[in-house]
């Protein structure tokens, strides 16, 4: 019996899934489209629909479908009841993000943060602080907080610890913990991830390449690290430790890296490492260090091209390391990458097509994020959803 | 209506292929056990399985359950009606193996095949004339040809063509359509895969590591070569080409390579780059200068200790690269590295160790397969049943 009844539930949440997917996608639509779209019939259709209007999940909308008949009640998704926040840490500050259940961005703020040196206890108060006052802002809006989740340059172990963070210093971390303790609020759950991880997954989600069942987001702020979507799925590997290009030793004996080796990818073409070697304003905000980056190397500074044609050769040969072992279909710069993609790119194609076994890459293209700086936060906040992605409706 | 139908085709399979699926895993076992394990009720598992009775794909045993109660009679799988032929092309020959339905050995076969520098033309005509003879042998037996699978060491193609096989010096090859061709037997399905992928393939259904969610099989025999489960599944990417890292550079200006280009672990630690470098006997078999290999590595002989501690070192950097993006549990060594586990594992477990971001190599261990000659042609045999595993019975 109990059997039984467990079968039911778990129907139940992935039929409610099923709905809310097909919503996601396709909203404005009929429950007649929602029946034809998933394969439930009709009468269970109706059943969820009124469980996630009960919840201000959905809305009905007096809208007309632009089809012969009569005009039908279409469905929305409707965001006013509940949202998440997704948090990042990077080497250029922190961000809040928090969008609702519809979607929308109910707020998007970025700090400075301690500075990569201070530690993780500074980092996690300061962090701490940032999503107390979003989940007080995003509830003044009226809405409930469903989850956190923070995106860290590291690797985070299946606790939410982050277990390595070579960019940041950071050794044996009890994230998660330390963070939901801090932020002090036992009801909304905290759960942690790898910022690649988590950047991609808002790629495949909402960005132009969404559903593109091979997919693969590299990211350079802090370390070098690759958000990996494998066969439609996002690849998460036996401990959760995925993507780690940034270690992929290139150089023997080239500069000294984070992580203690040598000559690793990181080292040579993170965006730290190309500042370092640019010899530009040693403001303490990295903001202002990218910012004037990106200024000489549009002005075709000499200094400044040479150094990211160089990282473009090194980050081509990362990502020909990737496109050998995953064959994607498309490899999307993240972050600091984006912002730089026309100085890097012409160099990144010459050595990914020099150092790629299949003909033309294995069919694999190198193009900028749309989302370079809030991929991360953004994927965080649809992490923070999967409960209810999943068919678990939020409790009251 | 014809959603509809298509439907039921497809539920019908769906729970076809969890009974089969269920049986390969638990029999011998009882309808009742079935439906249990499945979650099918009890009607569906009995009118499934009398279609398999009636097929010849299951028997009933007069087997008593070891508990309490009256006998149930009990279910295996059949053999005898239906098998597939796996067959791999590799540089140490030809190798035919036939699997009945219920995973008996039919037949097995290895042929020294027409040498390397044949090239394609010679070496389909001496597969398709082993598939042939292996085709004539399964129905002696009284048993229908299901289908027939080749495993290639090269990228393989949606279409079965042999894009580039480095080791074989093949290019571009019509692989599927020229060895359907040459067998003249189009009733029979004849499809082409990457060796390493039907080699991982055969581990995770049949060997000690069966069901480990991510594993990886690596092979050297031709070139390099890394057969990749990820997160429960075999990894496919955008067109097929994945698990490559035999073209991974690790020696800037090192030995030429295959591919044409230089210090690619391929040309520093296949079997064949290993046997050039032992300076062994040049006898045209490749079966006997790898014999004769392992009794020089056995007695010690230093030339050769030397060689293989150094093709170690390269492979366990290879190794890391996998392990940092893919962060499997267990990566196997296939083929020759199997045989000469003893005395490549010291120095494959030195440099993953050293090279893996992750604290003790992400939990990965490195292990001799124990199939390592069959791996490819029984993972072969079994992708040539795919059609019955997932539920479509066969037409008569």
């Amino acid at each position: 019996m109990t059997t039984q009844t467990a079968d039911h539930t778990h129907i139940r949440a992935t039929n409610l899934a099923a709905v809310l997917g097909y919503l996601r996608r396709e909203a404005p639509c009929s429950r007649a489209a929602i029946a034809t779209g998933t394969g439930l019939n009709k009468a269970t259709v109706t059943s969820i629909v009124g469980d996630l209007l009960d919840r201000r999940l959905v809305r009905e909308t007096q809208q007309t479908q632009n089809h012969v008949g009569r005009p039908a009640t279409l469905l929305v998704l409707d965001g006013s009841a509940y949202a998440t926040i997704g948090l990042e840490v990077s080497a250029r500050g922190l961000i809040a993000l928090s969008c609702d259940t519809a979607g929308g961005q109910v707020l998007r703020w970025h700090r400075a943060g301690p500075g990569v040196d201070a530690g993780p206890a500074k980092t996690i108060a300061a962090l701490a602080a940032l999503a107390r006052r979003a989940v007080t802002a995003v509830q003044s809006s009226g809405r409930q907080v469903l989850g956190i989740t923070v995106g860290v340059p590291g690797l985070v172990n299946r606790d939410g610890a982050v277990v390595l963070a070579a960019g940041l210093g950071w050794r044996d971390v009890p994230m998660r913990a330390e963070l939901a303790a801090a932020i002090g609020r036992p009801d909304i759950p905290v759960t942690v991830d790898n910022d690649a991880s988590l950047g991609v997954l808002a790629e495949h989600l909402y960005g132009p390449q969404a559903g593109t069942a091979n997919l693969i987001r590299l990211t350079g702020d802090t370390g070098v690290g690759a958000g990996i979507i494998a066969d439609g799925k996002p690849l998460e590997g036996h401990l959760g430790y995925v993507g780690e290009i940034g270690h992929l030793r290139l150089v023997p004996d080239g500069p000294r890296c984070g992580c203690g080796r040598r000559g690793c990818l990181e080292a040579l073409a993170s965006l730290p490492s190309i500042l370092a070697r640019t010899d530009g304003r040693t403001d303490s905000d990295p903001q202002l260090q990218l910012e004037d980056l990106i200024r000489r190397a549009d002005a075709q500074e000499i200094a400044v091209t040479q150094v990211l044609a160089e990282a473009g050769t090194y980050l081509g040969q990362g990502i020909a390391a990737l496109v050998n072992v995953l064959n994607p279909e498309v490899v999307l710069l993240g972050g600091a990458y984006a912002l730089l993609a026309d100085h890097l790119t012409p160099a990144i194609d010459k050595a990914l097509r020099e150092a790629t076994i299949a003909p033309d890459a294995g069919g694999c293209t190198v193009l900028a994020s749309t989302l370079p700086d809030t991929a991360t936060p953004l994927g965080a906040t649809a992490q923070a959803l999967t409960p209810l992605t999943r068919g678990h409706l939020p409790t009251r």
